[in-house]
């Protein structure tokens, strides 16, 4: 249970009581109920969620329950592609920084190579 | 419809006939049934899927069939983390680059500072 007195945010949102052995409730407070949970359920299912996290180990539910919050969010955010637009937006990034690298690379070993030439 | 025959991957997996106006049909093969709809399946559950395609024009649910299955088999394969890994490690990947790009131009700035001293 967490949150105010007696419901986390997933049994709030889901309108159930919220028991001790509840999965879902050290991941998800009261507050969270309409912005974290319901997209969870939209994306997920609470019933696929919960399998989920019940078959992982109690250390590893936290980062699990972040990380499916996060994914389900971001589709909620952009239905096409979710959280993968991430993935393109940052694969984008990382090419633009690595050819930016390369070129100075070269235009350095240029710059050295005819500095060396002149003083051969 | 789609691949042998009379059912689509998805149609197959979920053992039901696959009529003409089957939401899964264009995008998922009868081959892929048991890796990429099954996976689908499992984390986001088939119905979720069907209403979230519904959803989207036309034009859209290709790339979003795409990025569902994408983000459902790297949850398979990484049930803790899915595709946020890879997130996390393009802006791992994104940050070094940067760092060695930064580091480059520092040093170019101070040789060439140093250069300029030297024939002042």
């Amino acid at each position: 249970m967490a949150g105010h007195g007696s419901s986390c945010g997933a049994c709030k949102f889901l309108r159930r009581k919220c028991n001790s052995d509840c999965v879902f409730s050290p991941y998800f407070s009261y507050e969270q109920a309409s912005s974290h949970f319901a997209a969870v359920h939209k994306i997920f299912g609470a019933s696929n969620v919960s399998k989920h996290l019940l078959h992982l180990p109690l250390h590893q539910r936290s980062a699990a329950a972040i990380t499916i919050s996060y994914e389900a969010l971001s589709r909620m955010c952009d239905p096409v592609y979710g959280c993968v637009a991430h993935v393109f937006a940052l694969q984008q990034q990382s090419q633009i920084t690595l050819e930016i690298l390369y070129e100075k690379l070269i235009s350095d070993v240029c710059f050295f190579g005819l500095r060396n030439q002149m003083y051969i």
